[in-house]
């Protein structure tokens, strides 16, 4: 390496040499001048910047265009800052809170006073976005002191912006520019505002400044913006789709879940549908847990605060736990997860070598705080089931056991023709984020990749994505619309056996400290649910189904042969009911459609002379006329290989 | 009936015209000498009374010996008082506060001042109180003004007594005199100390004043007492087989579950073996619910505030509960109970009488607030899952589903070979103490009488034990010991439907109220499991068991036979092991037994060539040798028919 030149590593492996403070516009343009066009901001070692910095230092790059997870992100959050630009331009006297951008687009917090927004309103400042995108505004960072930040922003009128710099460091402030518009922000942000060609500004929301409910509640605009205006097109296609399958919608027509203000806010109460999915699934797992040699226990749903002290879950995470109750001389907590309690099993029994590794797994209800204006469905709770499990075992077994981890996590969900991104959440640099040594960290987030590597596992590293006490195997969910839902995780824990002081006697006589693998396929029950009902838009595979097949006699005549048949497909353990109302054929077909029901059996005179049943299949119709003991023997099949429904027509 | 007299009827339905003014005991001598020798009080109309005082009206009148409950109960409450008299003799200094009788004997809460109460100090008092219980002192019953009670205790130095009747109302003090003691009581006791003939003081424990934690804690002293020495001698004996038995002794050594304090107190843990004992025991209720029409929900396991407050438990009931948790602006409770939950899923939909009986289930674990001075093992806790359901029905049907719920109780019960007696708690004269209108009470309590009558049930009349909402049948199961434990009950409530405003639409397009069944059978899946353990003596039947088969190859030779069984028998569903450890075959056996495994299958040459296993049952012995398929068929069968284990040889 000559001086003066640093060498950046691509995605791909290969290297080449640059001058030292190149930007990342420059590289791009090495490489094509469409790609510099493209480019939205590049990822240096893990780190998004502006294309526009000089890179000083030997690192991996990535530029990021739309067809990247970080490019839509840099898009997004610049995109906010234009919805900023607009509003203020068409509301002078609104306050800023934040502006982040989402998985799905962005949103920003704002004041505006005694003035309630409007559908109207958000359409006009729709087409304020748009008409200031077409300036091509470029963003400008400036690097300021925090005085001069402070005074800027007091000037302008922006106390919630005040209030985030009270709580920064001098040295650290940036601001960025563009337009008329100017913001407190850590960046990075897009070239100009000309890549953003379609928006859509999609509903307001309330929300607490910083969280805190007893500080004022501000308007929280969501919108999404997109490159080209096609994208936008199919983007409402899909939000409509969604619509129809919408879990609370479904939820609520098929009966599977109920939230109810008197029992609480974020509690779901599942309803008999719903019980039977979510027992369908739980003894799916179960099963597996059991040929895996997992050992299930139960454990209470309130832990003295000790435990939580202990993990050191109390009191840094307080904000997202309920409040401790006092009981005599001690205080308890709801708990917000299951490990501690399953540490002290293992501790409560002396351990050897022999007995590792120890699979101990719990379907575990904890109870989170959440803000009442974040709950949301199923899918955004107070209350949820974790199907965790934590495995204790030596060094040597710890890759094996993650190995038998990601294999059952991909097997659950080949069984719903749910494809899986996998990514590998490491610390960053940021280490008083993490608890635990050094070397333990480095050794896991290795152990991970070897074993990712191995399985030749299709995956990204997220650096800065760890849990506070180790690296995590996350696992994401593709759903029939394509959109991503993290679910899974699979962690490695170095700390937990230290704080609870976890041992085994080895082979060698002495105590050793076991590794913990903290796992959970579903993640929650509630979520997977909520999930689960929008990928399949209600029509479960036939072994999930609450009710799978309803009997249709053509008339009174044929009751008792439509009675036989219900005790002989509920003897094989079927889930059937028979309509014997006197009304019409058409209509009970109608009824059987929109509950969802996969199977009708309709008997009239030929098929019970025939000893046939005429099959419909919900959604795909008339499938015909099947010996009774063929259409067993066929459903049989179906729910002992569950089988996912057939596509629509 | 000439004036002057009154009438007196039998618990055999006969009667007889006595004195106005007669006492029990003129009419035991009327009866026979012995009876009045034997009669330890009366119960007249439901209220236990002396034998000695005066009956003025007509009245059901039953003389109460030892082998009646109410006769031992008046008998144990009498030997309190002279544990109490034997203890002031022997310490001058004591203070006294209540000393009631239990299921089985007494105990009295004793305040020692500075002095620790040992194990001699008990020998010392018993040996006392059998002298005084030679003196044949009669209790003598003193009525007397507030205020004199209040000078009589101050001057002999009794702060608890004084504190006692501060919340008694002038003119309904009593005082019970025996020997050179005298105590604040209602009574009744028995005629004298003549007929307490063997004493045994079994243990001490600490106990706050009037349960208070921030009250003084004194000394309870627990004994039992008999009118024969045989009896003690029986009783002792039977003590030593419970000790064998305790379920906190065996669900340690079988790792069935756990209490931590770490954890919290009275907070079950449950370990890998009690795990599989208890979903064992939800899926086999949770089958025949199924088949009964019966829908499983899940509910959470913290309700708002409002629940409580709208059916009554709150404040009412919050000494035994758990405090409340401030949640932004409302306030929530760890559930003490399911049923209001479950009336909000009922509320949830609009019901029209086709859909009733509406039946929902929830393995429900609720959390009440024990002293933790009270807990107990499995058996008296603060966090217990209940089988719960709650069974919504109009009138018309109410008398069915009660059949209902007894049937499936009792088969519950039969599976586990468990003698059951059932009582009828019904509401007494103090009015205050229940919800809802009489008409209803009666009907329900004549309904719940009539069920029992058609069923032809053995039963018993408690008054006064009815739930504050509805009358209830109790389930009091016998186990193995002879002992007796209340179970599963069955609530019939029509207080509820009115504060939760429950309603279905009936054939005449009008709103009734439905009525509600609450139904538990096994009541708590902590504490019958507490009763299993001791019923067993760990010997679970082999449905139960959580291990159920160990294979033993009698060296390394016979280890791919064993494997294959091993395989063979795991595919038919069954819990198996196989011992491969380098180990005599006696210490395996040997180890087998103690790990309380049904069965041994003992693999050698001669098993290997005859295609046979060899098999020991536990505590019965070597059985002979089987052909691996017949074996098969014998334990499939075992299981299929939930078999109990064999008697011991």
């Amino acid at each position: 390496m000559s001086s003066g030149t640093i060498i950046l590593t691509f995605p791909d492996g290969s290297n080449r040499e640059f001058d030292h403070g190149v930007t990342g516009f420059d590289v791009a343009q090495s490489i094509s001048p469409r790609l510099a066009r493209e480019a939205l901001s590049v990822t240096i070692d893990g780190t998004i910047q502006d294309m526009d910095l000089p890179i000083t230092d030997n690192a991996h790059i990535t530029i990021n265009t739309w067809d990247s997870e970080d490019g839509q992100q840099t898009f997004w959050h610049s995109s906010a800052h234009l919805l900023a630009e607009a509003t203020q331009e068409l509301f002078p006297e609104v306050k800023f809170g934040i502006g982040p951008p989402i998985s799905n687009g962005f949103y920003y917090d704002m004041d505006f006073g005694d003035h309630k927004v409007t559908e109207a309103d958000l359409q006009k400042i729709e087409a304020k976005m748009l008409e200031l995108a077409r300036l091509k505004s470029t963003f400008e960072r400036v690097e300021i002191s925090k005085d001069d930040a402070i005074k800027y922003f007091r000037e302008k009128g922006d106390p919630y912006k005040i209030d985030l710099l009270d709580g920064l460091e001098d040295g650290t402030i940036t601001l960025y520019k563009q337009g008329g518009f100017t913001d407190l922000c850590r960046g990075p942000h897009i070239p100009s505002t000309e890549s953003i060609k379609a928006i859509k500004l999609l509903h307001i929301a309330g929300a607490y400044w910083r969280g805190d409910v007893k500080s004022k509640q501000l308007t929280r605009v969501y919108g999404v913006t997109f490159p080209k205006k096609s994208m936008l097109d199919e983007y409402l296609v899909q939000l409509e789709e969604a619509k129809k399958r919408d879990h609370k919608k479904l939820g609520r027509e098929l009966g599977i879940y109920l939230i109810d203000s008197m029992v609480g806010r974020g509690l779901p109460l599942w309803l008999p549908n719903g019980t039977l999915i979510r027992r369908t699934l739980e003894a799916f797992l179960r099963d597996e847990q059991v040929k895996r040699g997992y050992k299930e226990v139960i454990t209470p749903h309130i832990g003295n605060l000790e435990l939580y002290k202990t993990s050191g879950h109390y009191p840094y995470y307080a904000e997202s736990q309920f409040d401790p109750i006092q009981v005599e001389d001690e205080h308890y907590m709801l708990k917000p997860m299951n490990c501690p309690h399953h540490h002290r099993i293992y501790s409560s029994s002396l351990r050897s070598y022999r007995d590792l590794p120890l699979r101990l797994a719990e379907f575990g209800t904890v109870y989170r705080y959440e803000q009442s204006g974040e709950l949301n469905g199923l899918s955004r709770v107070r209350g949820f089931t974790q199907d965790d499990a934590h495995i204790y075992c030596t060094h040597e077994q710890l890759k094996d056991e993650i190995k038998n981890c990601v294999d059952l996590t991909r097997y659950v969900f080949n069984t719903f023709d749910m494809q899986v991104d996998i990514r590998l959440s490491f610390r960053d640099d940021k280490k008083e984020k993490y608890g635990g040594d050094t070397a333990f960290w480095d050794r896991a987030q290795s152990e991970i990749k070897d074993v990712a590597d191995d399985l030749d596992l299709n995956y990204t590293i997220a650096p800065g994505e760890a849990s506070f006490y180790g690296p995590k195997i996350d696992f994401i969910i593709k759903d029939a619309l394509g959109r991503k839902w993290q679910v899974g995780t699979i962690q490695v824990d170095y700390v937990m056996p230290e704080r609870f002081d976890l041992t085994y006697v080895g082979s060698d006589n002495q105590k050793h400290r076991p590794v913990i693998i903290h796992r959970a396929p579903f993640g929650s029950m509630e979520r997977f649910t909520s999930i689960l009902i929008e990928h399949f838009a209600g029509d479960f595979p036939l072994w999930l189904t609450p009710l799978q097949m309803m009997i249709i006699p053509v008339s009174d005549q044929f009751a008792s042969t439509a009675a036989s048949y219900e005790e002989e497909l509920k003897k094989k353990g079927f889930r059937v009911e028979t309509d014997s109302r006197n009304d019409k054929i058409g209509a009970k077909i109608r009824d059987a459609e929109n509950r969802k029901i996969p199977y009708m059996l309709i008997i009239g005179e030929r098929e019970q002379n025939d000893g046939t049943v005429s099959v419909r299949r919900h959604r795909i119709g008339d499938i015909g006329s099947l010996k009774f003991s063929d259409f067993i023997a066929k459903v049989s099949a179906e729910v002992e290989n569950r089988e996912n429904p057939p596509k629509q027509k």
